[in-house]
Order: C-alpha cells, then structure tokens, then sequence
C-alpha cells in the first residue's frame, strides 16, 4: 500500500507562503493583479478561469478577465496582450492556450515578458529554466511536481527520475527543474525503446503523457515514488483518468499521486504563489 | 578494436557545404563576414581565434577582430558588442567567453541576437534548442558532436544515451538536441551515483565532464559509440587529454573519438558553416 500524494495540503502550504507575501505588499498598499486572456469559451479554460480567479480573490488579490471572440483579428489579440503586458496595474498574465490556428501561438507567448509569465511559457522563461538565471518562472505544472516532492520530503539529489513526455509545458521543463536540483534525469517519449526498463531503474517516475492509463505494474516496484500528471477525460471509463493505472500500481510503490486530487490541485496555488512573487519583485526591483 | 571517429572527415564533409553556401552567396556579391570579440590575449583564446580566421578565409569568407584591453570599461565592451550586432555588414559574432570578472556575462552573451549568434550562447538561442524553433544556432561543440554520429551513420533515433555533464555550452545543448532527434537522454553529473550503470546501459555515451581520463574499462562494453568532448593539458601527462581511458576503452567499444582529432578538430567548421547560413538567411528573409 503507497502512500497517496494528494495535492490538497501541498497547495495548501503554497497558500500559506502566498497570503504572507499579500499581507507585506498590502503595508505598501500594492494589491497583486492577475490579467487572463482567453478567446472563445472552452469548457476546460472556463472552469480553469473560475478556479484561478476564486483562488486568487480568496487569496486577497485581484484579477482582470478578459475573453475575446473565437474570430477576432490577430492583431487586435496580439495589442490587446502587449497592452497588459505595458500595464503597470498588471503584475501577472496568464493565457489561454491553445489559441485558434488563426494566431501565431509562438509570437503571441513572447509577447508576455519573463517578469509577468507566470506559467512560464515564453522563450525568455524557458531559458531561464535552462541557465538557472533570470526572472522568468517554471510552468505551474512543472513546478506543481517539484513542490509535491518537497512537501512529501521525497529526496531529489542525487535519485533517478524517469520523465516521461517531452512536451514544452511539462515534460522538458521538469526534467530541467529536476536537474537543476541534481536528480539525474532520463527524458523517455514516444520513440523509447524500453521505456519499462527505464521506469524500473528510477526511484522517481513523473509521467506527462496524456496518454490514459498506459503504465500498469511491469513499470514499477516497491521503493518507487510516482507522480502522475496525465489527466484526461476518458469517455470509455466515464471518469478523469491518469497515465498511471492506479489500481495496479499502487499496491506496489511507496508513493503515488491520486488523479484527480493530485497534481492539478496543486497548479492553481501555484500560479497564484508566481502571481504574488510578481508583483513583489516589482517593489524588490524599485 | 574500435572504430575510430576522427573529427577530420567531418569537418572536410560540412566545408564542403559551407563553400556551396558562399558560393552561391558570391553570385549575390555578399561575403560571410565573421565578427570576433576578445579581451586580452588567452593563449586558448588566441588559437582558437588564429584557427576560426584561417578557416573562415580558406572557405571564402571575411573576418573582422576586435581585440580590447583587460581593462576595458564594462560599458565600453558592450557598446563594441553591440555596434557589432547592429552591423548589417556583419552576419555573425564569436564572442570569446569567460569574460573578465567586471563585465557580466549573461547581459553580454545576450546582446547578440540569435540570428548572429553562432556559437548559440544568448538565452534566445538556447530557448530554440528547447522548442525545437526559431533563428537560434545550437552552441559549436553540441552541433559538432551531431555531426560526427550523422557523418559516421551512428543512429540516433531511439538510441539510449548518456551525456556526462551539465554545462550549458555543452552537456544541456546536445541532450537536446539530442532528444530532438528521438534519443533517449540520461543527463548525468557529479551528484549522480549510478554514473557507471547508466554508461553501460547506454548505446552512445557523450561526455563532457573536463575530467581528465576519468572515465574507463568498467563504464564500457561491447557495441557502443563513445563521444568525447573533455579536452584538457595534463601537466602531469605533458599531453592533451580527453575525459575517457582511451587506450582502456578503445579495445572494448565499437566507435571512439580521439582527443586531440576527435570533437575539437570539428568545431570550427561547424561555427564557420554557421556563418555561412547566417548570411544566407539575410537573404532568404528579404
């Protein structure tokens, strides 16, 4: 029997740090301001939307919503973007993606700058990730990982991580994160010849396939810390799943996240913490 | 007995497309024109410049250098560093790195733009190694060790393999370029403690630790390719030497770079291949 990894008091103790850093920049009479953006109405982004802007209100902060039409013109995307990003009010940015195929996704994330990025999506912030500098953030998700393993006090120097996925939100940037705090990390995806030897090797898995319940028993052991960050809606099974299947994975590991209840619980406080750290290194930098 | 990688051929194969670039550039009446910066006079710094010049010119192509005193005013450097960057004339920068301990690396490294960044230093650089997009050049020695497993027909594409070491000039950049090209990556470094397991459970080992000969017979087997970036002077061996055993490594594996004529003797073909490319893009943009 693993020990289950809920997100819920792993956000919690973000929380905590987040209202402190609110209640010092509230003695400066400076109130953190989230600006979303969001074309169209998605039930994904909607209920994302919802969640960040109860979660960061209940934090004490303010948020700026903003949701264009599905046909509006790039440009009028592109300067209603670098208008938040110019605004002074605004500390943090987050937006909605994918963007239509009608608008340069690559341009409209560098428009946002590194200091107000706060999931970590522009090239400027994924070179931070890589040189360890500058002011930009990691993609909440990826930082959801490392938070819920310093929570837990699951040790990174040093251990064998597994990642599996290699995509720009999540699988690249935690290997990063992951390496800079000395794991030593193999980046396993779709062209993984033995993708279950490397599992089996590994004290850490982090699995960012969004591929459903495809990881069963052969890829794990006893001793192993997995997280899951897969979470998909799967028609078939009527429920959120994972990539991990749980029921057979969890009798034998020392600990796993829960999907739902794990990972993504976590992102929101997250993105709220980057939120309430934006908007203090703007008074640090004054 | 191992097939021996030497970086000659390679180098000779990418001039050989570097001259097909300039000439078709000449038709166009534009000459390649290399931009060199250095302060003061490092014996590494100055053969490498010597060689960088030399080859440049042998293919056709201009070099301009600057040469600033030890003492030059930080502000001082970076406006030269900048004026170059500006100079249409120029297609590309090779900044000579470390810098003195007064003028800050990072703010320098990133005043080239990537488009004139040959030897991809700038974060914008890196970032194009991450999203696999972009006017960035990957740094010379990672592209070098690419060319050598292309050129010698090493597969690549589902490979396991190992990169010993994590700089960002060259133990991050070739793991992803790497994994860009459908490798599977494990990244090791001094906190790792399975460095020998994870060598020998590779098919390509790339190290680049600056150890010297730090690594032999136990790491290595039957079958595998061996790329060794390390180059350094033993004063005790009175010789350069690479990160690897050679003479205990070279009987078991199948393919071997030696040090001296491995990695090194490609570099820089590959960074003048850059500017040729370099310029041909100004073209191609206009």
């Amino acid at each position: 029997m693993a020990n289950i990894l809920y997100g819920a008091p792993v956000g919690q103790a973000i929380n905590e740090k987040t209202v402190q850093i609110v209640s010092r920049l509230a003695e400066k009479r400076i109130i953190p301001t989230l600006a979303t953006i969001r074309i169209g109405a998605k039930d994904d982004d909607v209920a994302y939307e919802k969640n960040a802007v109860k979660r960061c209100e209940t934090l004490g902060m303010k948020v700026i919503t903003t949701v264009l039409e599905e046909t509006v013109e790039a440009q009028t995307f592109y300067d209603t973007l670098s208008g938040l990003n110019a605004d002074p009010a605004v500390h943090g940015i987050l937006m909605f993606r994918p963007l239509p195929g009608h608008i340069d996704e690559e341009k409209a994330r560098n428009l946002i700058s590194p200091e107000k990025d706060l999931d970590g999506g522009s090239d400027l912030s994924l070179a931070s990730l890589l040189t360890g500098k500058g002011a930009g953030f990691a993609p909440a998700t990826a930082q959801a990982v490392m938070d819920i393993l310093d929570y837990y006090q699951i040790p990174v120097k040093g251990a064998n991580v597994a990642v599996l996925g290699r995509s720009l939100v999540i699988g690249k940037p935690v290997a990063l994160l992951l390496l800079n705090r000395n794991a030593t990390v193999t980046i396993c995806h779709t062209r993984t010849v033995n993708t279950e030897e490397v599992c089996r090797n590994s004290d850490i898995i982090v699995s960012a396939t969004g591929q459903i319940e495809s990881f069963g028993r052969a890829y794990f052991h006893a001793g192993q810390t997995v997280i899951d960050v897969g979470i998909k809606y799967s028609e078939e099974k009527q429920r959120i799943c994972g990539d991990i299947i749980f029921d057979e994975v969890e009798p034998r590991v020392d600990n796993i996240t829960p999907v739902p209840k794990g990972v993504g619980s976590v992102t929101t406080a997250v993105l709220a913490n980057h939120l309430a750290l934006a908007a203090e290194r703007t008074i640090s930098h004054e």
